[in-house]
């Protein structure tokens, strides 16, 4: 990322400041530090100025990794961060202070609120995180480019009497040799009736023939997610399978056709469901619709039924319908989609046929 | 671990909550869940009562789950835990209770105050947890010997040529497949003069002949982390890094035998300290020397030179000095110790020779 886009993120949150007629913003969630300064350590805290000041501080293990990864002044302290940024604001004599009260600790809160006020900034920097960037539509691109590349290498190769657990080691290593830092989230693989659990984790359960089987995966790179999933039959598909995937992959499709700047993140999930529907299997499909991504896995917006944000241009979201039998085994399709003023992009270029392995 | 030592955990805790005459305690941090209630899941809330009641709130995705984990009683609610919890706190009449003030956050606190005056609990749980049963040195143990086990198959074939991440993500993989759920904390493979940052990530830099190679790695396996690192030679050692290597695995040595339960944490790092002195390479050692391990990789207690804890037998941490020179590269020596009545036991079973590859 240039430095420029760090610049251009703080003027916008340095606007929000003013907005609010706040002396400061006091940023200390790693990844919205890291949105806004480029420094990728776990210890910082960012203090903004509504004048544009800039001012990092972190500990003296990062003390040569600060200098390196961001522009913004950088200020190494011994001890806990929280009491050295209370004295920086009462040095500053910057009173109002917002502050992320969905994120901070308890502890954290008091030992800032000690000279200053405390304002509750809530979702200000994930909100303008929801909107991507070119560059940042890119490195999603790429990290979705390697998961999806991981996939393929590992797909031809599973056979029954592998392990689910053996599988997901597969995949998670394709991904770091692909240039992945690793997973974005613990990757799923779960064969026969385990399907039918939307968070399974993968076991040391052989997968047999004549099975469904789920893959659900993304990579982290660069710091962004990617996120997909593939169903695919260990065998030739059942009837009662092919069935299944089909109305899941066209509800899929009618979901991903409805995406557009402008559209209600509810209509997209209706769509889904309408299409289900015609099988009698929306009860079927217990989670919603899918959900924003970026530096985090889970981002806003929420695609689900009562999520009335509306879609813009920049978003980057999953669209993942899935329909789960207990006992028999579940079926869910998820592709990465950036918004677009006209539509959206797929970003997961795997192919959507029911494979047969 | 047996259900019999979650209720014994649990029985400890109800009897600190009567010493302070609260009538709850609130655990929503997920490793104290899990530490209390077997739990893994990571959405949760552990309402703990000074009669010994325990109700674990979770969300439908962990329904089946929670069922599966823990003995506790489960309710299942959709919407915000705090939020929930408050309701319970609200209509069983509980006023003072305890939170994880250290952990919780600001807006969660708030939820929680609403009916209730919230007392902090400091690092209650995590005093508990300090201390380790049999059961669980026998699972660090397990942990260590994966990431042992892999460290031995990865170094035979570690070539001048290699990068540092492929060196890095052949570590990962070979722990997965040696039975972990992943590494305990990012590995880190530094070559050269890299590896006098003591904490550099693996980057696409090959490895070349007559430099350091720092490898830091451990296992999560079971939920239990492991640490180790050694250091070794690219190519017969040079003078300079062999007498480095002497300094600081003697320090190690001497800190090792200084462990027992009583002996002060600081009187662990003095001896460290005094055996670099010699050689005039205490300033190199710029870290502490060791830090508590279980369910999470870094624990209580600190082992730094102002730490006047007293170890304990059942205490786990590491011993790890280290000396760092800018521009050269880094030693650093690190091993897993389970602390006993009488000294410790080592349960990193890897050779400390200086190795030659």
């Amino acid at each position: 990322m240039l430095e420029k886009e760090y610049q251009d993120r703080r003027r916008l949150a340095c606007a929000d400041l003013q907005a609010r007629t706040w002396d400061g913003l006091v940023v200390s969630t790693p990844v919205n530090v890291r949105y806004l300064s480029g420094f990728t350590g776990s210890s910082a805290a960012l203090v903004l100025e509504p004048g544009g000041q800039a001012l990092l501080f972190t500990d003296p293990r990062y003390a040569i990794q600060a200098g390196e990864e961001t522009g913004c002044r950088v200020r190494v302290v011994k001890g806990p961060l929280p009491t050295a940024v209370s004295r920086h604001l009462a040095r500053r004599r910057l009173r109002r202070i917002g502050f992320e009260n969905t994120r901070i600790s308890f502890a954290a809160h008091q030992e800032l609120s000690r000279g200053a006020t405390l304002e509750p900034a809530e979702t200000l920097i994930e909100d303008r995180r929801m909107i991507k960037s070119p560059a940042e539509i890119e490195l999603i691109r790429q990290s979705m480019l390697v998961a999806s590349r991981a996939y393929d290498r590992v797909i031809r190769a599973v056979r029954p009497g592998m392990t689910e657990a053996a599988v997901a080691a597969e995949l998670d290593h394709q991904m770091r040799r692909l240039g992945a830092e690793g997973p974005a989230f613990p990757t799923i693989v779960a064969a026969g009736p385990r399907s039918a659990l939307p968070h399974a984790s993968p076991g040391p359960v052989a997968l047999k023939a004549n099975q469904l089987l789920l893959i659900d995966m993304g990579a982290s790179r660069n710091g962004y997610a990617s996120d997909m999933t593939r169903t695919v039959f260990l065998g030739r598909p059942a009837v009662k399978a092919g069935k299944m995937y089909r109305a899941v992959l066209e509800a899929q499709q009618a979901a991903i056709a409805t995406v557009r700047d402008g559209v209600q993140a509810a209509a997209v999930e209706r769509a889904a469901r309408r299409r289900l529907r015609a099988d009698g299997l929306d009860r079927a499909f217990v989670h919603s619709t899918g959900h924003g991504l970026g530096l985090e896995i889970h981002e806003a917006p929420r695609i689900g039924r009562r999520d009335k944000t509306l879609l813009r241009a920049g978003m980057v979201v999953t669209i993942e319908p899935g329909v789960y039998l207990e006992g028999y085994g579940g079926i869910r399709i998820e592709d990465t989609v950036a918004v677009t003023a006209d539509g959206c992009e797929v970003l997961t270029p795997n192919s959507k046929e029911l494979a047969a392995l």
